[in-house]
């Protein structure tokens, strides 16, 4: 009985992430679903990819809390289109919230949408939004044994980015020991080492970001 | 309908952890809720207090993990009795789990006993488990604001333990400002700043366990 109430749910949530999906394409938005533990970097990660790609690509985010509108209004100061939502207690993102905010969106004005979903390495696991990319983001502090104890995240991510490598003088974090942890996990997904509080590794971060939206406008063009 | 299972869940939870707090109160036993954000530094915590404390009072803990058994092996390599606990996928423990962990504890031996949840910011405030006290631990790279995006677990409350002080050089974390902020949203609670990296301020934390221990055991005395 519970599993039943539970399936109806994710495919409820499913049936609204595939009208998520097809309303981005065809608006031609990659939207990127960027999950991590609570303060991990997303919104600075996200501020710097902005100062990096304005000039390529025009930006929309939009962010997931359980509340307050604090990391939208940091956009918003900084120039970028964001609209928050709240959920109010729940421990992610669904796709309807996600829809809901697609309707209050300049969809036309869009190239890359970033979804910050809630601080959270287990709960949005379970949710597709119908991104194009899902990203996870790990923070050096956090420690390098993470993809043992959350492997679903780790599992889906299409790309991984260690965050906070400015600390990494001042943490036990193993790089090395944590690459072949994650790649035992996933060998697909691109990896990046980057602080968003420096600025180094931005650059290679934006290079992939704007070739999947090549890739994406590309395989567009051809249907 | 939805909200009628919600109850059901909520309400048989509570009955058990009913149980396992009648169990402990028995036993003598002064169990702690430890809750945190991935990475915050529970476990660590966990291993200098046992240091600390270990002359004073028989410590064992029950680890709570989506997976792996990772710090319940940390753990009893430092000689401290744990129990690992893995959720398969749910963000927080719930007062069942430590309760089939409670059966399986040298319960006569046990003076302090942590409960380490799930790594998660938001799930585990929802559940009690029977303990005695709520300690939520939050580490300075985190952040200052998390209070306002996740008000319910630093609301509840019984102590905040700020850790990773000795990041506090290399992190925009303003100690004063996250201090006002958290008292805005729980004024009882006390408030420790540790490194528990370094062993900074667990002296104080230390002693408030232990005068924790003290008071349950007179009022347990004087029934």
């Amino acid at each position: 009985m519970e599993i039943k109430v539970l399936k109806d749910i994710l495919s409820a949530n499913n049936q609204i992430a595939a009208q998520n999906r097809q309303l981005l394409a065809s608006k031609r938005i990659m939207a990127i679903n960027l999950m991590s533990s609570p303060g991990s970097g997303k919104t600075t990660l996200i501020l710097r990819t902005f100062e990096k790609l304005k000039d390529k690509a025009r930006m929309a985010v939009i962010e997931g809390d359980v509340s307050s509108s604090i990391d939208a209004e940091k956009l918003g100061r900084a120039g970028v289109t964001a609209i928050q939502i709240n959920t109010g207690g729940g421990c992610h993102l669904d796709a309807s919230m996600v829809n809901s905010a697609l309707l209050n969106l300049p969809l036309d004005d869009i190239d890359i949408l970033f979804i910050e979903n809630v601080g959270n390495l287990i709960c949005p696991g379970g949710f597709d939004l119908g991104e194009y990319l899902k990203v996870v983001i790990l923070s050096t502090p956090e420690g390098d044994d993470k993809p043992h104890k959350y492997p679903l995240l780790f599992t889906q991510a299409n790309a991984l980015v260690i965050n906070k490598t400015d600390l990494l003088p001042h943490v036990s974090f193993d790089l090395a020991a944590f690459t072949r942890t994650f790649q035992s996990f996933n060998q697909r997904a691109a990896l990046f080492t980057v602080s968003a509080f420096t600025g180094e590794g931005i650059e290679e971060w934006g290079k992939w970001v704007m070739d999947n939206l090549r890739k994406l406008r590309t395989a567009n063009k051809s249907k």
